[in-house]
């Protein structure tokens, strides 16, 4: 939700770079939804979610689908970066799925969701599953997880790779000066 | 290293219950190391765990050893606590295991942590194997797994848990505030 606004503020460019967790998972042999054999770290994900999103000031309802089948969504979103619309689109993805309750893979959802972008539904649906596109997407896939990935977001800076949302700062503040800078602890 | 300064600064105090997070493991069937049998998510824990001490401008040298054995240290911080001494302790261990490249459990490292300390060594190895710290111990694992925690360091602020030196400023908030206030994204 913040990256390209950070970005953009720091004088920086994005490069989108979608792959596909499903089948970085499926290689690596894990389950489909992160934590589902561990309830008690999945309740922590959930209230770590909500309260994170508290902090950032966004809204947050908790899905009713957990996982998801993220699997023509990937596509559209790599689609996306070619053609330069990957942070609207995973921004409105995100919003339906973790505000509006409208689960991302769920029938009619994608296809609402690129309707309220203003984008031909039918036409990059149709696109997105192309030859060119599919081959690109594992293509990426593999280098993602060639070059160390396992979950998402990384962001990655030259060599650095730095994961989730905690590290945006970390990851923008080594762009700009290839080090972090240390900062004292709050209320020392 | 930096909850009991924060805490203060805050006008707060710390608690500290040390549990045999070995004992959740193996209850849980998890492997002695996190991440061990994932090494693309075991070489970035170390790069975080650099860039962190970076960020938190603390001193840091990758451990040889990992994972390493715990059990007489724990013990050691359960008999720490009740006696008022357990913030000191693990600063001087983490210390030792992090920046000295004395690993936690290997022969030797536990006394001398101890005599560095100014507490007589043999004496506390010894009380520390107790039964009523055994026992005590174990009630406090079950205790902290029964609560729902998974990992190391958890924070329990009221009904809420918080995990990692990520979220310690969050801990802290609440603890203060009972909610968390919005910060606006860098940059923005």
């Amino acid at each position: 939700m913040r990256i390209e606004q950070m970005a953009e503020g720091a004088g920086l460019a994005v490069e989108w770079k979608p792959f596909n967790i499903r089948a970085l998972m499926v290689e690596k042999g894990l389950p489909a939804g992160p934590f589902v054999p561990r309830p008690e770290k999945l309740a922590y994900m959930w209230r770590d979610i909500e309260r994170r999103a508290m902090r950032r000031g966004l809204p947050y309802t908790k899905p009713l689908q957990y996982p998801v089948d993220t699997q023509q969504t990937v596509r559209v979103a790599f689609l996306a970066a070619r053609e330069g619309w990957c942070g609207e689109f995973s921004r409105k993805v995100f919003e339906m799925n973790f505000v509006e309750g409208r689960a991302i893979g769920a029938p009619g959802h994608l296809e609402a969701a690129l309707s309220e972008l203003g984008v031909d539904a039918e036409r990059i649906v149709a696109r997105a599953h192309e030859p060119d596109i599919e081959d690109g997407l594992a293509a990426q896939t593999r280098r993602a997880i060639d070059l160390g990935m396992f979950g998402s977001p990384h962001f990655r800076v030259g060599d650095e790779l730095f994961w989730g949302d905690d590290r945006l700062e970390d990851a923008i503040e080594w762009c700009l000066t290839g080090t972090l800078l240390a900062e004292p602890a709050v209320g020392a």
